[in-house]
């Protein structure tokens, strides 16, 4: 960058709108940019740091989330920031009403009880995106006539997000049946030679039926992310978004 | 299924309307069930197998590929079998001409040269598949003006597969940028502690940027129909497909 | 299943005749359809959830096991729970009183002490499902000839189960002696390089006595249920079960 | 056995009568003790040693069998030993002609077209032990249907063995259905983060349908060798062998 | 060593010539060898084991350093120990004051805030070793622009130390653009399948920019020693240290 | 063992004569047959259990020994038992008073303070099984003038115990010095990539200098059981034991 | 980038004035802006296409060089082009005649003989890249002696480059002793438990010795460029480059 | 040794007397020192290379040896030098003729007919160094009977290598019954899980018999090596050596 610093703000402004005068540590201009709103990933930081770093994103846009936020940290930011609420399966703080409005049904399988804390993590995440979800729960492979009964209430879904531990076979069946995308989220549920989720991530890295995107252990909230950005597509094709 | 066998045979039958009186090895049914044509997976096959699914599935469709096919057996194959041609960068055959014919553009981004062999069975199966792909070589991060400068072309594409060996970076640089979705296909191009692909793959699962899908390691196969999958539920919303 | 909804509903129904209405949660039907009851797995439920399945499975079926409980939350669940006995050793909750009512013996064999935990897993599920277990402790092979002076009453057993955690080189030294069915459950037994039970799990996969059936790492509970599927078959050609 | 050596003689002469004045290389006492018969692992060996292994073991009980045995030295050992057949397939050597003699069905169970190789030293090694397999090919779980539809003639067999590569997900599937053993055999079909049968071998252990019996990973051998030790035990019942 | 015991006195005292009379625990030839002081690692060690070691360090140099320590232990540590400063989020316990008196500039780069932690380590450790340090915060390459934006400032440092967790991408763009040693440090700030900093370590060991320096996961002490040393050969070009 | 049951007892009883009438859980006959008494592994096993095992060694043989004892369990068995006495760092409990009886001496290095815990468990089983330990504390290779200047005092010892975490390079230098067997403890001590000792573990097998013996990971007891047995053969050429 | 393309381009041209009309594939911008050169690496491409890239660069820079090219490969390519010489043992094509005008001395130290070619690929790049290497050959730990008595030569480098396979103990023993950076530079040479490197690179990134700067496996190169990076900053702080 | 070079001259001359005048690669001080004279490991050496240092090392002591050489090297190597025989199962090569004149039995024992290649290079580096060995060969815990028939020749040998692949679990047993050192050698024998020779290594290091001594996979001649040392001690404890 040599000697063209000006130029590179010129540039970096054209860019980057939403941060015209200085590029802080928040990436307001992520909406824009990806469509995806800045998200507070609540591991690693103090409950102050997620209080204002909340507040600053639910000031520039009305709305605001936290994941990963444990009951007592979610209390503490809480009694700081009016207009939050808490998911206490997901984990997640939300600040503001999230508007569902977009078109689209996402629906969000799980194969088993315990996997169902990361399946809310997808289905807050989606509402907050501003995407419709749907559950269908306990669907696992042990008892192949579960899944298929359900299928006509399934198939409609325009993105199927499969949440499964243990050996997390479901994705594969699931994408054998399916015309539409399949996102697999292997989950940490499990004990012994699971690895904390190793074997369903391979389990579904390899899946014989083509196509399933998969995301990372327990990662809900890429999961819905990723079928956003899906039905985003969609929607520019149908004219809208 | 104890005594039901003939509703069995009912039920089925209306479920696989393409595979009414018996249920061979090959699933004709697949491309009505889900979009996907069956496509032969050519490692440990031999020649004579393979031609004879080719076959099967050329006369069924009109349209047959195989995959992961070796220079020497693809020519075998071809001595055989009419209408069939090699892409040897892709190790691809196929057998009739595949028709482009889907809305949509799928943005094929490689890091580096040695990972355009991946990056060419996605382009061959996008074509199979009849979607639209568009290359972009060599747009590495150890030089990230690159990817920057052709951002522009890149940016109105509908769906993004980055596929990328070594570190395996560039899909979270790539998903940072964009608005659609955005596919990771770790390669395993690289030595020593890349592990036949480990670390790209480990990259991408962790990607900060969220809602990167990614696939098996080397699987540009996979990476094109999901990416197929993806548009066709944007042509559906379109009223398409 | 796109038209077929009414066929496939008595397709399911005759698959399925204890959950003829409607396809819950709990798969009511797995004792018909592969002879072993759904049984509660205890981690990542609630004491309440935990209680209430274990209440419909009693309800419908007279008999209810939860595995996976720690002290607490049994305690917590007993109180709300009548009929309902806790196995400390083991962590397994029983609803009602099992008969051990089928032919057949099922010796429980471990190498050390700190084996015996897993080992009574083994035991109560077996008790459960209705299959009588026997157990031989401490035969672990540092001491070879305690196996040796046990074998007179080791060997008249149907199938043996060896539980064995450090290096888990029992199962080998066992399979080579019997002529019946070996199935070697690996423990997390050990510190250092034995990675959580991956050594026994490695050893047992490798047995140069052929035929040694292995389970997940701590899994007595999936051991058990084999024993029993074996010991069915078994019974099945004597003309019972 | 300081000084119990003369007792020591007497008891090892009790205990393994068939090989009662040395203990050679050759466990000729095996098929007394176990059932099961020694069998030549080819890895690793001479063609000659491999040709006077199976003569002296032909010499004793007028059948053996070698595994893992490449054409090239195949060929070499059948021009040096009479009666010896090559399953090319299954990389088998047949020294003599087994009688399939003993009751039940072995189901052999393939997800696809390159766990054949498996499947076959499955069906071999059954044919070797006496023992009736019968396959059942191609019906993995990226087009469930094809199981479900060949399920009638699935369901009365007595031990089920599901060869699967890939993700490995069949055996959970089959395990959730069926009323008998099932063996999961994992393969090494596959590429990428499949680690030659590492993601397989992970499912089938962590498989949700409880009672799964996993062996090694390409281990058709030893899958037979355990449902023959399954059928033993059911003959034993049943009043034979 | 057989009979040279008195000349090897002679040997060590020349080479060690500030440990002459006897060659304790403590390593004070450290310094005038390496040019780095000893300093104390506080894991696995007693409060008053480090009080102790940190007292007689700074005795001998009057400056003496502990990372590693909760802050309860250093809280028990300074209440024993004059001139004692805790920095909690390095987690660093300092005794005396260090001077930053050598020439040069040394970037501490962060990809995300949960890095910091990591990131303190390095500034600490610097500031102690007498080097300046200068952060630049929550650059990570989810939003390239950030980096980008702020290149100006970072381009002028004479090394570069890039800290990130998740997949560690950063160090890999910076080094493309740099003129300078990038050192990179895996963080363990993740989850799932970025297994405790293995991710980033992998991605930042096959960065496909040439000559990025590795460290440990989490190692901010060995990153700024390693910046120091590179900045000490500088001096000594310079006619300095 | 069909019939002979009455030859077996015999033939055991010859072999074991410190157990002629029943086999029980303790291997009594063990310091007959190995020369090494049976020790109590304190994981996973109770107080109560762990006392009354001792108890029955003591009883027994005077003098007994438990490992991997917690000092809250420590204290509640030592409530219960006389003559047991607590090392706090080596946590291991022994009742009874050793004798250190046996010609020979044992080194005992440590690369590092942290690595002090282990080589005290080294130390107090050399002691419990009668041979003579001497520590040589911090002299690892970081500054490797410590070792050479010990080496004087090092040089005598029969057997050379090295406990290293971290890298765990210490035994290779050694064995590159010594001509007495070298053992090799890799410790868990270190973070990140040293994975709970997996590093200096590998560091230890693939030493340069060859000979070098390994024990398990934090496995001071084996070691010393191992320089017990090496000794124990140096006296029976001596005439002794 | 929107509406921002003329912009970027003037950008673009400010940042990267070496390839201002169009960016290529080829980095020409990267030695101006990382004073690291272009280098191709031969894995996965034809010769065909190494050639072209190397004229391409030689036509630029009058100096270009290839890494990872097998014998035949080399030979292909020395057939079509001009002024290109092949060091076999560092497998590397390098393209006219470097000059080596650089200030300072990279020591480049190996443990044992076969690790020289990954020795060689550092010193032949050194040369490229125009700085002076000096080997130190067969100095590994097994005998600590023979670093010991060329450390008087060892001392004046300026930067060390330590190259081992096997346990890669000798950074840690270096380090320790001196006051320059130290690169460590892990091998595959070994065999069984050293996993293709795995195990010197734990040793290099756990050493007990702070500051070891480690590169990939057999990575010669990247350890070449960092060493240079370093020497240009002590250049600066010198006045010059 | 800043200034004490002169000192370090003497000082090394005192400690290596064998190599006083220059410190050339190979290491002839290393017999007088370490008791283990030098011998050439031959993978990644040329055929020159490895004739060459064995002429040197053959011309300063009368015998040399080099491990690993395929046949067709060996071959290259026996046409330029004299006195060299060449053990085909072992992969030797030895110069000279070996005196085996200590005191004291090595038992060599063998699980399986594949490990006795391993094995091989442990007799014959026995016999290198001087040391007497006895095999015993396939006596594996799969037939356990095998092992105690040859109790009585095996009790008395000094010091045990057991040699194993598959799962490794012969150690274990061996050390459960013996009084004298065990040294366990893991190989790669096996498929699948066995992971070339992860599934043995671990095993032996988590042996539930303590003290067995470990060394890396396949390595004979290391395993070799030790047992040299254990019986030089003897031999210095009974006025030897």
């Amino acid at each position: 960058m040599r000697s063209g610093n000006t130029l590179a703000g010129q540039f970096l402004a054209v860019m980057f709108p939403n941060n015209p005068t200085n590029f802080a540590h928040l990436d307001f201009d992520r909406p824009g940019r990806t469509g995806v709103p800045e998200v507070v990933w609540g591991l690693g930081k103090t409950p102050a740091q997620i209080a204002s770093i909340l507040q600053q994103i639910y000031d520039q846009s009305g709305l605001a989330m936290a994941t990963r936020i444990a009951p007592d940290i979610a209390q503490e930011i809480q009694s700081k920031l009016a207009h939050c609420t808490y998911d206490a399966l997901a984990e997640i703080l939300l600040v503001g009403t999230p508007q569902v409005n977009h078109p689209g049904v996402v629906g969000v399988i799980t194969a088993g009880t315990a996997d169902q804390k990361v399946a809310q993590e997808v289905l807050v995440t989606l509402q907050y995106l501003g995407w419709r979800g749907q559950a269908f729960t306990d669907v696992g492979v042990a008892g192949i006539h579960r899944l298929l009964a359900r299928w006509p209430e399934i198939q409609p879904c325009d993105v199927l997000i499969v949440v499964a531990g243990m050996e997390g076979a479901l994705p594969s069946v699931v994408a054998g049946l399916s015309q539409v995308p399949v996102i697999g989220v292997p989950t940490s549920v499990g004990y012994g030679a699971q690895w904390q989720g190793l074997a369903p991530l391979l389990t579904m890295l390899n899946s014989c039926a083509p196509g399933v995107a998969v995301v990372n252990i327990d990662n809900g909230f890429g999961a819905a992310v990723l079928a956003g950005q899906i039905l985003r597509v969609a929607a520019r094709f149908a004219g809208g978004c």
